[in-house]
């Protein structure tokens, strides 16, 4: 029987000893390490590296294939909670149980730990030998994928929108859009890198891509759900600030029942869209299970 | 006679064309686009392009060798710019004779606009036609020299120690290291990425990195030169401000007389390193020149 628990317990390990081996390059750690090293190691689900990983594996591939893609998402998801959260953004002082990166530190430090952190994940996504041309072609085309989900036009275009629509009533269709860019894009890219680095056909991609959109909504609107609902201490940070922030959240344009009702539709729709594959895609699946179960 | 003016105005005005067409994405543009063509069409001088492409020249190739790598590195040199100029960081308000980033729009824009411009100068770097294997080699390779020059081992880790050295007083060994990351490693990257694109030997590599260390060393001095006794007017930002803030630069720790000696005696030795490149590498030699000699 698959255990979910164990699966991404041993994901989790295997991602965090390369990202540690990564970051271990001057002893001692100097302060703007320290900071990146802080956050990027602070527990995180590594929701993204292990949706690459499995991915990757429900087509036949395994962890090593895709691990600096796994990193780099990592990395990226932790500078962009970093920048978030900073004073002239969201301003928040807690995330994950500890105070944010420019709490512990300053906001100078987290503003660079950031940046080193965007730009290391880059510096990973092309350290892979590059005298295979093969790899070469299969590595530049993962970070043409990444650049662009976590660019202008993706992630960062959300995160303008999100702050854009802060103290207005956004409509449904306009707070898909919005939450679409700020975290489905890089969920949708995490998968779609896992796929493409162990090499896919067109109706596999389309699939998990289709798989992707509604997990990555999914995720978004638990999330607004557990923001109303969820305990603190099991979170590791503050509940109800969406309501105190007048935030358009879909609890608060569907009601908390109704967004329930739409959170396990579109589990149903994301475990539809992988019919076709088999039983290495069961973590997936298990993945699909867990977002809406999930206490945190 | 080769004239550097028409020289760099040329490759100014192609750089321009090149980001303003990848910049053209949205009509009209939104607010996050706007920020980040307000501060990278602000009429930089683009000399690292410029170094870029006249260390292809030198070696026989050509601009559009290495155009994607020249739009690149103004990217990251823009997008560096604008977070050293936060409140948070250097809390400048004017840069190139207007408003600063996050002067002209707001804070959250100006980090966001940073973030946006670095990751776009990823996509621009993988964005070549991946199917050619040689070209993809190449492409990956000069992503991973650009990410390790402008990361938390080369430009953010200057722009920490800069930050954490203001106020006190620096030794000259201390200050050459800080400036070496702070602006010398992006410049010494874009002289060896332009080389390096259009395939070039061990001993050219060699004598292009001594060029470029001269050079980046002798921009900084001329630039803490201009900060005593340049003219505001043709500068586009204030002047004194060193002084103002402290700052252990050349001029406070050599003298004002000495810090010249010093700048003419690297550009020599810039131009020494060239010795065995034929008329070829005349743009280089020129734009070493000017560095001592310019007035902003």
């Amino acid at each position: 029987m698959f255990d979910l628990n164990t699966y991404l317990a041993e994901k989790v390990e295997r991602v965090n000893a390369a990202l540690e081996s990564i970051l271990k390059t001057s002893e001692p750690p100097d302060r703007l390490l320290q900071a990146m090293t802080y956050s990027l190691m602070a527990g995180g689900k590594r929701f993204r590296s292990a949706l690459c990983v499995a991915a990757a594996e429900a087509l036949g591939g395994r962890l090593e294939d895709v691990l600096p893609a796994a990193c780099a998402l990592e990395m990226i998801h932790t500078y962009s909670l970093i920048h978030d959260d900073l004073p002239a953004m969201d301003d928040d002082e807690m995330r994950r149980g500890q105070p944010t990166c420019h709490k512990a530190f300053d906001e100078a430090t987290a503003i660079l730990a950031g940046d080193a952190l965007l730009t290391l994940a880059f510096q990973t996504l092309s350290s892979v030998e590059s005298e295979n041309a093969e790899q070469a072609v299969k590595w530049l085309r993962t970070i043409q994928l990444i650049s662009q989900a976590a660019g202008y036009c993706g992630m960062i275009q959300g995160q303008m929108l999100d702050m854009d629509s802060e103290g207005s009533r956004l409509a449904l269709n306009e707070l898909k859009s919005m939450h679409r860019l700020k975290t489905g894009a890089l969920i949708e890219v995490s998968l779609r890198c896992g796929a493409e680095l162990v090499g896919v056909n067109s109706s596999q991609i389309q699939a998990l891509q289709s798989y992707a959109r509604h997990i990555g909504l999914a995720f978004q609107v638990t999330d607004d759900i557990l923001n109303v609902e969820g305990d603190p201490a099991i979170m590791g940070k503050a509940v109800g600030t969406d309501k105190l922030h007048h935030k358009s959240t879909y609890p608060s344009l569907l009601g908390l029942r109704e967004s329930k009702t739409f959170a396990a539709e579109l589990i149903e729709n994301a475990l539809q869209a992988l019919e076709s594959f088999d039983q290495k895609a069961e973590p997936l699946r298990a993945i699909a299970r867990y977002i809406v179960d999930r206490k945190k």
